[in-house]
C-alpha cells in the first residue's frame, strides 16, 4: 500500500505540530509521499512586501509577484524544511515541487470570465520516476508549484496534487489517499467537532452540500475526494493531521466511498 | 565524462543571459549537473524586508531570518526557474538541494572568533545518489543549501558545493568541473579583460597571490579549484558562463593545473 498524504497550513505554521507529524510519519511503514500546502507564511511575506493579494470568489490570483512567493516559500522554505526534518528522524525523503523531473506537468488556468494568473491546472503526472523513487525507499515531499513545459512555473492547488498523484500510482499500486486538516473528519454540524462522518458517499455529499451543511472552503478538498474514489485509489480519507499515521481500529476519520 | 558546471550570480541575475547558458547547457551532451548560487536576489529580499546584513572579514553571516531568505531564494524561486526553464528544453532536470535525498550533509561552522550562523561546512556527498540520477539522464541542478543531519538548514557556499560533488563523483568518473563567472579566466591583471591565463599552476598561483594581483575574492574559488586538481578530478577550469559549455579548441578559459 503505498501512503499519499497531504498536510495544509495549520499543521506548517505551527513548529511543534509539525515535528510531532513528521516524526509520526517517518515512522510509517512502506512507500509513502507527503504533499504540502504553504500555509500563512506566503500571505505574510506578501503583507511584508506590500504586494496585494487579490482574491476573486474566493480564490486567491496569483500574479507575477505572488507567484515568486509562492515559489520561494512553498518550493524553498517549507519544503527544504520538511526534508530536512525527516532527513534527521532517519527519512530519506527528498523535496520535489511538480517542476522536478518532470513529475507534474500543467496548463495555465484559462477561465472564460477571470483571470486567475499563473494557477495551474494538472495535465499529467510522471508515475514511473515516482515509482522508481518509492521502489528505492525513497521519500518524495511534493510543493504545489508545477510547470508548464514552456519554462513557466504554476502555482496549483496542493488537494489537486494529491489526488493526481494518488491516481496516477493507483494505474500499478494499492494507494491510501488520505488530506488531512483541522478538523476529525467532515463535520454534519461545523459546530460540533466530535460530528465528523465514518463515511461519506456522494449521494449524503450532496445533500449536505444542497443544505450548505459543508462550508464552501471544503467543496474543492471534497471534489477532489470523491474523483479519487471513483477512480482506482483504493482508500480516500479525510482526517486531522493526528490520525494521519494511524491505520486500523486506532484511525478516525471520514472514509470517502 | 561528467561535466559539473558551477554558475555564479551575474548570470543569475540576468534573464537573457541566464536564457542563453541554459540553452547551451541543455545542448551538452553526456552526463551533467549544474550547481549556482543566489545572486543578488537575496540580498534584495533581506533590503526589502529590512533584515540586516552583517558582514565579518568580508563574509556574509546567516542568522536565522537570512537562513529562510537564502532557503526561499536559492532552494526556491532560482532553483526551481532554472529546471522549468532546461524541462522546457528538453532537458530533464530535477532540482535538489544539498538536504534532498541527503546529497550533502554539512556541519555548522564553528569559528574560534567569529560566529557564522547558520553556515555549513561540508562534510559528505551522496554520490550513488547522484550517480543513479545521471544513469538514468536526469540533469541535477543543486541549490547551495546544505543540512546537519539534525533537522537544521545551513547555507553553504557554491563554489565548495561544485568542488566536493565533482570530487565525490570522480572516484567512479571521469570529471571536468568548471567554475564560470564573468571574466574570461584567472587575470594576471585585473584591469585588463583579456590578460587571462590559459592554465595556472600552483607555484604561479602563490606568487599572484604574493604579488597581490588575484583579488580577495578570488581566493576561495581558487583554494576550490587547485582542492580539486589534487583530487581525481580530471580537468579544473575556471571561465566565462559564454564558454560553460565548449569543448576543444573553441574552449577559452583558465586551465588550473
Amino acid at each position: 500500500m503505498v501512503h499519499v498524504i497531504k498536510i495544509g497550513g495549520n499543521i506548517i505554521d505551527d513548529a511543534i505540530k509539525l515535528d510531532d507529524f513528521l516524526n509520526r510519519f517517518a515512522k510509517l511503514d512502506g512507500p509513502k509521499i507527503l504533499i504540502h500546502g504553504g500555509g500563512k507564511l506566503a500571505t505574510n511575506l506578501a503583507k511584508e512586501l506590500n504586494i496585494e493579494q487579490q482574491i476573486i470568489d474566493g480564490r486567491r490570483v496569483t500574479d507575477a509577484e505572488t507567484l515568486k512567493i509562492t515559489a520561494m516559500v512553498y518550493a524553498g522554505l517549507v519544503n527544504k524544511t520538511i526534508v530536512a526534518k525527516l532527513q534527521s528522524k532517519s527519512s530519506n525523503a527528498i523535496g520535489l515541487s511538480g517542476v522536478d523531473g518532470n513529475i507534474i506537468q500543467s496548463v495555465k488556468r484559462n477561465h472564460p470570465t477571470i483571470d486567475y494568473g499563473w494557477v495551474g491546472d494538472v495535465e499529467s503526472v510522471n508515475a514511473d520516476f515516482l515509482q522508481s523513487l518509492i521502489d528505492n525507499g525513497i521519500v518524495p515531499v511534493i510543493s504545489p508549484i508545477t510547470h508548464d513545459g514552456k519554462g513557466n512555473l504554476l502555482n496549483t492547488n496542493a488537494d489537486t496534487i494529491a489526488t493526481e498523484v494518488a491516481m496516477a500510482l493507483s494505474e500499478t499500486n494499492d494507494v491510501n489517499l488520505r488530506f488531512c486538516f483541522e478538523k476529525l473528519g467532515v463535520l454534519t454540524n461545523p459546530e460540533l467537532d466530535g460530528s465528523w462522518l465514518r463515511i461519506l458517499d456522494k449521494n449524503e455529499y450532496e445533500w449536505l452540500k444542497d443544505q450548505q451543511i459543508i462550508s464552501k472552503g471544503m467543496l474543492p478538498k471534497l471534489e477532489n475526494a470523491f474523483r479519487a474514489s471513483e477512480s482506482k485509489v483504493t482508500k480516500v480519507e479525510i482526517c486531522h493531521a493526528d490520525y494521519a499515521t494511524e491505520q486500523g481500529e486506532s484511525f478516525i476519520g471520514t472514509q470517502i466511498i
